[in-house]
């Protein structure tokens, strides 16, 4: 391994080699660099600090000029304050600027402190024509939407972004808090977890997959982008009891709709010795925030949508899936709270659903969480841990050759165990309050889009 | 968005609906539910506890029973003893057993506690015969690795998983400390960022891709897996300063090699404002353990081969990349300690390389971290930030129309900036001196291999 003690080396010539301590990289500059959010929450005035950042807004006064610099740590910018002799005509909206001057106490109300600025370099122009947003205009986040390379330079964007960051360490942390590991589960896999279509395949670029080659696939059998990672997840719950995988997940959807993408993350989690659907709806309420949710089984579901007068386009029968509008109206009946549907029919989920075995009304141990405005949030359900029922009903699908790995779980130390996933941007569109998925995500990959 | 307070809900039936507090989840069972990390290094005996896990060893002697039951919180089982009386048929080596007992101090120095059980329910069983893994016997990595469903179930690739999950844990903690936004950058992409082949293309499964229509591209242009996410945070560095990401990454490369695979996670970051090497080195070796490194430049790196007694099976020109055996042999050179190798020929690099401006012998500021066994680690270079030559080396490439984009991000506020990426598998190859890349992720894909 990697030896811990440096040796000498024999030089060619000098200096062709210098070892390094970290105080070489300490230069002069750096150690007055400050970031925007440090310098407006600095306390000590009169401090010589030097801030880069965008050029947010510029107003020149007669003795003084104004600027707003924002860097990206926060969406608050930072007043610059500079003698009237340090405006350039290249100090616009949108161009970078390297600034040293002292941290002062702000006589203005807005802030703490601003920047008496010495020193000011454009660093980087921005021609404010061209630019495509305009100082002091509200652009929407349609207009925004346009320009992918640069809309992260907008505030509200730029605070989703921030967001995101967070809620993705806070998901984080939730799960090491709660003792489960990170799994990182596969992008590319050979099994269809949900046996269901809209599967993106994947080949290697310009392979023609000539029917004459013997073996025509790079990974000797069709790899496909992963739908979920479920049954990587159960492998893994069957040693380290509680795990977890948080990235992204695939489906081919020719949908243009605000709440589908082609790309998207999701947060998925696996616990053994879980015998009921409390335990898995409990942490989904932890993981979400703390509030009141309701439960209602899929068949008192339905009850609700045929009482109603409401005319639905699709089937309200026993044993038909819920559709978009008949969420939409759980979710308004139940008085616009959370809801959890338990109990699914048996027939309308996956292989790997356990089996509730309450004939007639046949079931499978299964819930989805509904939520207001961004409807299913979550998924989850006990799987199939009894061999024997599990062995049949893949055979019965057809499946038992290809799910030999699948069955051998139950075979070894097989345990009750079950699961769930949430798409973490509706989980951001959920707590923003937002509308269009695409707004949530660095860069939305959707039928007919993938722009950069 | 989300209503705060719950409404109160029509019933149908009682009780259809039942609102949840947290205290309706506490089961009298789940109280006493230990993980086995935690009895270990429990302070109070006397505790009842539940403890579920499999069994690692069976022990029967005439009055007593003694049993090793793991969970995957640890790799260290917590000793379970029972009477006689408490041992059955089905209690063997892999099964899953589900125990109720006290901590007690233990007699043995082996460990702090034990557990005097007062029930032991098998959960699951495992047939010793068919189990691939047998009792007291010690499994190589290749012979576990035939085996992906199960061999999270041994010592020590539980062992790696759990490192896995904590380095991967202690990489986010570093960039979160530092100040860094995390990005999620695209999986899928319409670029392909490092101007090589290798790429996977992605389509819909059953796509034929027909060429008479006129549309044949579910995203209207092809798509691939990414090869690197560092044009999109070099797009994010434009706006928040300092980004990262962390997550799956691509080669269609047809390779068994020990070092490749055609999944990988990579950790990359993107510093606005970076004006020197020096700058991304430090970053790297931060992120890294604290140690010493050395610095050559391509120049010296090639006179050191040319110096050098060996016969490579490669050119050791000027101007020529540097192969595997040139990586070991600088390295071993240096006296096996982590070289830097920084200002490769301008040719070499791809478009975004820097350009240093140093002719005759035309070098761009990029750099290679190699470290002993494992190779190159890192890569990383300052990006050209200055739009002329910029666009003069896109159009000289004949990509200035797929590049608009980019070019613009030089058009509006453009600053210096730079970046670097580190293959994770190879940094826990490098932390844990292990020399297969297969044994330090949860599910390998490669040439001719996606198991499961």
């Amino acid at each position: 391994m990697m030896s811990l003690t440096l040796q000498r080396i024999p030089v060619f010539t000098t200096p062709l080699f210098c070892r390094w301590s970290s105080k070489v990289f300490q230069r002069h500059c750096s150690r007055m660099k400050m970031r925007v959010s440090d310098a407006l929450a600095s306390k000590e005035t009169g401090t010589n600090v030097r801030i880069q950042g965008w050029v947010r807004s510029v107003r020149p006064q007669k003795d003084n000029l104004f600027l707003n610099v924002n860097d990206g740590s926060s969406l608050q910018p930072l007043q610059v304050v500079a003698g009237s002799h340090l405006n350039t005509r290249d100090l616009t909206f949108g161009c970078a600027v390297d600034i040293t001057g002292t941290l002062e106490k702000s006589p203005s109300k807005k802030q703490n402190v601003e920047l008496q600025a010495q020193r000011i370099e454009v660093v980087g122009e921005c021609n404010p024509v061209d630019f495509p947003f305009k100082i002091k205009e509200r652009h929407s986040l349609e207009y925004v939407r346009q320009f992918p390379h640069l809309r992260c330079r907008t505030n509200a964007f730029s605070s989703l972004l921030r967001i995101r960051s967070e809620a993705s360490a806070a998901i984080q942390s939730f799960f090491r808090d709660n003792s489960y590991l990170q799994i990182h589960t596969p992008v590319i896999t050979s099994n269809d977890c949900e046996g269901a279509g809209e599967l993106f395949q994947v080949k290697p670029a310009g392979d023609k997959n000539d029917s004459d080659d013997p073996n025509p696939h790079f990974f000797s059998v069709p790899a496909y982008l992963t739908v979920s990672g479920q049954l990587h997840l159960e492998v893994m719950a069957g040693a380290f009891s509680a795990v977890y995988t948080f990235g992204p997940t695939f489906r081919a959807e020719n949908s243009q709709s605000r709440r589908h993408l082609a790309e998207f993350y999701m947060v998925e989690a696996e616990i053994a010795f879980t015998e009921s659907l409390d335990d898995l709806m409990k942490d989904q309420v932890d993981l979400m925030l703390k509030r009141k949710f309701n439960i209602i089984s899929y068949t008192e579901a339905i009850d609700i949508l045929k009482s109603s007068s409401q005319n639905f386009t699709f089937s309200t029968e026993w044993g038909c899936d819920l559709q978009t509008e008949h969420e939409k109206f759980l979710v308004k009946h139940c008085g616009n709270v959370p809801v959890f549907v338990i109990n699914y029919p048996y027939e309308l989920k996956p292989f790997y659903a356990r089996d509730n075995q309450d004939q007639p009304k046949h079931t499978a141990a299964a819930v989805d969480l509904l939520v207001p405005e961004v409807g299913e949030l979550c998924g989850g359900s006990l799987r199939e841990e009894r061999l024997e029922l599990l062995s049949q009903r893949l055979a019965h699908a057809g499946l038992k050759d290809t799910y030999e790995w699948y069955l051998q779980l139950r075979e070894f130390g097989s345990v009750p165990h079950g699961g769930f996933g949430m798409g973490f941007e509706r989980y951001l569109l959920c707590i923003l309050g937002l509308h269009n998925i695409k707004d949530v995500i660095p860069f939305a990959r959707f039928s007919h889009s993938c722009l950069l």
